[in-house]
């Protein structure tokens, strides 16, 4: 059954290695994926490479701003050194009403320091500075920092972890939740408000860490927490 | 087997929820416990109710800075509101060579915030104020922060998850791992350096909101990581 374009997802910063990851895993799960980029040149290259890594799915290819307008949801996917200038430009094309799911971490690596550091951001995380930043009316949860990119990118890999969401409104993180969860062996939690991101995006610097000293890709799983349904 | 004496932990704020449900399961573990509270009757009293929850074990009861002088690894299990008093208090009996296992978490509780939230800490983490605080030679880890004291005391649930350890020395970690992993199902993950604990401790903060949202005591387990021996 094919998707109905209402679940179509635009991906900010696709042609990196989370984003690209997260592009192949959607568009293999029916989800019509507007890839973004920077220069839409490299958007081109990536939809490419997403159809021929997918071996399905529908991927279209645009600058930033452009793919941000293709899709009621918007996962910004991008280094933190181009996380506010990424917003500012997407200011005309996120229309009240859209979902923003931000999955950007605030790695010290973005100012040449160490990725198992974080940099202190003044609102307290990236979410919340994308909060801060988003034109009124658009809904901002955050999610997917955990998750790793060369697992994502990995087909053969079956993923097995959480997904951290973080959020203000219940309803948006339930349909952020909702769309994540097409991909399978993503099990999405709720962890409460947007603040909370101040924790969630910190994981990834502990886990990049962990990837290093042990040499694999790890990810978070809340143990003993049951299968609690969204709906 | 009795354990040998080296095998002794002492835990300062042992008539805590954490503390005392560490205890206990130290004791069935057959780790001699030097229970520690601020108040001798209450560490009696806590001791009494230790030996009777665990029905076997070596347990004895000393103010904090006695039970600190009985062994070679001190837990500290403290209210953030009595961290810096009670390590003040601990300078005399923390003589060089010992290791501090740490595993206060600033939760915002400790100003009638919210434990869903954490407060900022001068030094980064409380991890970090007790390796300022501690004497010359003391030897810092951080861990068992995200482990459930709820759990811990209902000796009939199996654990089931990982316990984030922080350090600068690998060998202290180590340390503390194979002390931590005598208590069947907990599991040591070295999670870096002592700032790590910045993301570990506030990790507490982050469970305390998913345990409410969900009605469970959850846990952390890094998924993807496969059983690496610390031997």
């Amino acid at each position: 059954m094919p998707a109905a374009p209402a679940d179509k997802v635009a991906i900010i910063g696709a042609s990196g290695a989370l984003g690209f990851g997260l592009a192949v895993r959607f568009g293999r799960a029916g989800v019509p994926v507007a890839i973004g980029s920077r220069d839409p040149a490299r958007a081109e290259e990536a939809a490419g490479r997403a159809r021929s890594a997918a071996g399905t799915g529908d991927f279209s290819a645009h600058d930033n701003a452009q793919a941000a307008r293709e899709a009621d949801t918007v996962i910004l996917s991008v280094p933190f050194r181009n996380h506010s200038e990424t917003l500012a430009n997407l200011k005309e094309a996120l229309s009240p009403g859209k979902l923003l799911i931000d999955a950007t971490v605030p790695l010290a690596a973005a100012v040449s320091g160490k990725a198992t550091r974080m940099l202190g951001v003044w609102q307290g995380s990236a979410a919340e500075q994308a909060a801060e930043m988003a034109p009124a009316g658009v809904r901002v949860v955050s999610a997917l920092h955990t998750v790793s990119a060369a697992k994502l990118n990995d087909l053969d890999r079956v993923l097995d972890e959480d997904v951290l969401v973080c959020g203000d409104a219940r309803e948006d993180k339930r349909e952020a939740a909702l769309l994540i969860e097409r991909i399978d062996g993503l099990r999405c939690v709720d962890c409460g408000p947007l603040e909370t991101s101040r924790t969630t995006e910190s994981l990834t610097a502990l886990l990049i860490g962990v990837n290093t000293r042990y040499k694999v890709h790890a990810g978070i799983r809340l143990a003993g927490l049951p299968d609690v349904p969204w709906e």
